[in-house]
């Protein structure tokens, strides 16, 4: 299986959003971007490394410049071979000396990143005048992703199934193992599915645990009868998925089968109000809802859900304290949860893409309840 | 084999931790501190989430408060129970304003941590003539390891070495094998021998691939002649491992003995020089000159090593750029390299901790060329 994204297209993909930032600098009325965020510099020029930085100038990638150091020189050259390149320690002090010199007036900064040290480095350079601090400009385009990172999402989610039905038909889920085991072999799967690696801490919680949202993996061994808990996803190509099922071990207890029913719905009813222009409030409020109703709302402590990306969670918070609407082309989670200290919990997470008509589900795994075969 | 430490002893070594930062307030001059970087929130309580924020008050654990988000509150009880707990969304903020009621006057905080946005939304709160930035009090602290924490490395070092010796015995760096399948191999013994994963991603790189010093691993298959470097580590408790070997398939050229020695005698030379007292430039040095008289100066593209601890990359730094003399207790790789483009590459460390006299090594590999046997 091939999950890879074609290459030509990702690399067409930087000079268009280089592009799109432009416009922004333009609104801003900035003549150039210094992008200090690593994440911010990969989506903009492809590069992987751990160290850079990146001038986007208003006037074009004639006077845009990326730096990184010595170790990068190499793979920057692989990576970044449409930009000029400088080899320096002091990567963005350099790019802002190099703009100051050049005459640029109005240098933007990403102000939630550069720290007041960072800031105070600069401000020795290029003057405290100078410096003008943005709000996101960059993960303002990331909020609507591409084709490209469409695709890339739709790969790693596809992996994330993969690995699941293998563990499920492969009888992994069987009671005697520990959650660590599970989590471990979750995690293998996926990278033979292709993965670079997991997309963030695998939450295996069984029994008891699967009240605990957060969950690290322990050597608490699977029993029957329990409610267990998988929140897991693959990394590929630098984009996360997330996917959630819970399961039980065993024939269903009838409460087992009522709190799945319950946070299924909330599910369905989260989904069907994901659509672009929604408030996000709205959309939460929608899965919260079903679950308030059933007298459950203390026992749904967090969002609904979060934007994928780069990042395991970026914007939009999809919460009772989320900010904006939705648009097409965001890819997001619907992942309502109902967790029943000392007993158990149920969260069933997908990954989307919203769209102005019905989201695009990523994440394929049945979100039936999933009885596990057990022996008596 | 159970490489773990004892919990109690942890569980001491918080408040001690604490007790000591409140020296530097004092000498400081403040009335609290407020920490934001997540490893020092770790280093001073035992947390180990995502979320968090932690004021130190100047006079004691009682006017001290540790904050977190709801997700955390299980975890929080159980990890920080020693200190007041609050649970709120907006963490600094809160703990800010609590300080700021409570008649707190000067109040520190992380000026390497706290970004521009972050920094205004505390003078909001907190008015900005009350903040006094500090640089990296808690970081100085974290340069001297406490016995907790160096038998936490060495149980660290030790899983590296057990997998990097399992590898061997089992024939896992045979010809025909890949850098990425030799990777995931190495990553799963550490694993199994106790890490919670690999200390960052592993480098095996071979052929011409050795070259590179920061080479990720490849679908580049492992030939007879082959230079193989191997840079790697495990994750245990929080603390990261670090070591390179670099062996040989079949039987060594000339050119690559040669460059074994060089490379093996530059790091004895590096580690000789490792002692409380010196400064890091004399220790670099020490090592780079071995390289530099042999006439590869130009090919040594990197410091000499780094400290380790919480993060794989800490203070001190062992380069030329470096600035500063070693302390007893502080742990640092000490790793040359000489990498000959489209050749290969060798590059030795190890993980030692500085004391007055002979540093103890860590990573207890051989550093004798191993000759990996290999079928004609």
């Amino acid at each position: 299986m091939n999950s890879h994204v074609n290459y030509s297209d990702l690399t067409m993909s930087y000079p268009r959003r280089r592009s799109a930032l432009r416009e922004r600098l333009r609104e801003l009325q900035l003549d150039a971007l210094l992008v200090t965020d690593l994440l911010n510099i990969r989506y903009l020029t492809g590069f992987t490394g751990s160290s850079g930085a990146l001038l986007v100038h208003v006037e074009g990638d004639e006077r845009s410049v990326f730096a990184t150091d010595g170790r990068y020189r190499t793979q920057s050259q692989r990576q970044v071979p449409d930009l000029r390149r400088v080899i320096d320690r002091s990567r963005p002090l350099r790019l802002a000396k190099e703009a100051t010199e050049a005459g640029t007036c109005r240098l933007g900064f990403e102000s939630h990143v550069v720290t007041v040290d960072g800031h105070a480095a600069l401000a020795k350079i290029a003057g405290a005048d100078l410096l003008v601090a943005t709000s996101r400009p960059v993960e303002r385009l990331r909020l609507i992703k591409d084709d490209t990172e469409v695709a890339t999402l739709r790969a790693a989610c596809a992996v994330a199934d993969t690995a699941l039905a293998g563990l499920l038909a492969d009888g992994g889920l069987r009671p005697g193992r520990t959650e660590r085991e599970v989590a471990r072999d979750l995690e293998a799967r996926m990278v033979a599915a292709g993965a670079a690696g997991p997309s963030f801490e695998t939450i295996v919680a069984t029994g008891a645990n699967s009240a605990v949202p957060h969950h690290r993996p322990t050597d608490a061994v699977l029993c029957r009868g329990d409610l267990l808990k998988l929140d897991f996803g693959a990394l590929v190509d630098g984009y996360h998925s997330d996917m959630t099922r819970t399961v039980v071990l065993g024939e269903p207890a009838g409460w087992q089968r009522e709190l799945y029913d319950l946070v299924a719905a909330a599910q369905a009813a989260g989904r069907a109000a994901l659509r672009a222009g929604a408030d996000v409030r709205n959309v939460d409020a929608a899965a919260r809802n079903v679950i308030v109703h059933a007298g459950h709302g203390e026992d749904f402590v967090h969002g609904l859900g979060h934007g994928v990306g780069l990042q395991i969670h970026e914007a939009p918070a999809l919460s009772q304290f989320g900010v904006g609407t939705l648009a097409a082309g965001m890819t997001v989670t619907v992942e309502p949860g109902v967790y029943l200290a000392d007993r158990g919990g149920v969260r069933i997470e997908d990954t989307l893409v919203v769209s102005d008509g019905e989201p695009e589900l990523l994440t394929l795994t049945t979100k039936d309840l999933v009885v596990v075969p057990c022996l008596r």
